[in-house]
């Protein structure tokens, strides 16, 4: 039998810039009594991540450009909020239906270029994305393995909307320690056929997964440790491994 | 501290045509000591419903149309598995690099209308998704009660690629019990702001975190528990409600 453990974390405080996140994890894991294991997986909501580097702007000192204002007015948008977008963007790749579809510095295709006004204290501030969220990643991981002696992957996660279905799930926006795509080709299945299905986007379904007690909880649970899971191990991975190169895509 | 368990479900038999699902899957549960219980979610792997179904067809027996033959000559296919991808399509929403991206009788947009080569024997035999997922689903749900009192939600899982990510995660293409989205909003994040997040697709997210079980194991691992999870419930959901209309999206 093959059991896999999804353990949300509480009892993380309202994290702050400059807070050594890797600390305030291991502290909370100890409080809850599931201590941190070889082999776990971390997954972090990238919010968390973006408050501890300091990636918050307060749209009170944002002024928006003439472009952002035009197209904020039909969207009943934020021109302020707009111009973050804009700024944190290196392409609109779709508009319409009160949507803003960006390609990110990064490379990753998101509503608002992932920026969150959604679990930031103060009225008119927001989190963008992490500069690096695979650097981010691998500094948390580092610090775990400093502090604990453990040897983890991180995930750091963020919720996106996708093309073709409703509804929004989790998926990896920064990984370190794991590859985010298990390679199957050449595997046999139950019959001893070649598999079909040749490339799994596991990091993405460890983010879906950590959701489930993310954002199922009353309180804050703003990162999760998944457990028992054998993941390929790598210590160069990117998360942008994941995301389909604009020229090979049928939908871009 | 809230904790999910994912359990694989191992010692199930080759699925043939005609066989009771739920009563096979209750006694793998009850003889690998994970019986089970009120609340559990069941993700099956679509290809096992679909052979027990009997949605499985003899590509010899197949007489592939002209159309079927001009395209799956440039993508290397077989000619008859095209026109089997062809019957079961409403309509071809994509061609290129080597994929054809249908929509499904069902709804679904998926390649291949979700015709599987993999994991059914006999070497020229493929399968169709279910005739109708959710009833399926509801199926095994009304046997498993039946059989052990246990009102518990059903999902059929399917291994799909994405727009604009690489990789495949395992999505919901049937559902019972639960609603596949859980809507957010007007609930309150940890600050207090009301969350711009609003809809989580948790039927793709569990059948994703199923996936984990399902993927990685070296025997065949077609089903899984997933417990712990307060689940929305309802009891006449669809999975189609997964599906963005076609007019509501911005990458069709």
């Amino acid at each position: 039998m093959s059991t896999i453990q999804i353990i949300g974390l509480k009892g993380l405080p309202i994290v702050k810039e400059g807070d050594n996140l890797a600390k305030l994890i291991c502290e909370a894991t100890e409080k809850q009594g599931t201590p941190i294991r070889n082999g776990d997986i971390i997954v972090v909501t990238h919010v968390v991540v973006s408050r501890a580097e300091g990636k918050i702007v307060n749209l009170d000192e944002v002024k928006p450009s003439e472009f952002a204002k035009k197209i904020a007015e039909p969207y009943g948008k934020d021109p302020a909020l707009v111009e973050v977008v804009l700024r944190e963007s290196k392409s609109i790749v779709r508009m319409g239906y009160g949507k803003l579809i960006t390609e990110t510095k990064h490379g990753f295709v998101c509503a608002n270029s992932g920026v969150d006004i959604s679990n930031v204290p103060g009225e008119r501030v927001v989190a963008l994305l992490p500069e690096d969220p695979d650097a981010s990643a691998q500094k948390i991981r580092e610090e775990i393995r400093r502090l604990t002696g453990c040897d983890v992957a991180v995930i750091i996660s963020d919720t996106h909307g996708r093309p073709l279905r409703e509804g929004e799930i989790n998926i990896a926006i920064g990984v370190a320690g794991l590859k985010p795509i298990r390679d199957r080709r050449g595997e046999k299945d139950l019959f001893g056929y070649v598999l079909r299905v040749k490339q799994t986007a596991i990091a993405d379904e460890l983010a879906s997964a950590a959701e489930l007690v993310i954002g199922q909880a009353d309180e804050g649970v703003p990162a999760a440790i998944i457990r028992g899971y054998q993941y390929p191990k790598s210590e160069n991975a990117k998360a942008t491994e994941l995301v389909r190169p604009k020229e090979k895509d049928l939908f871009r």
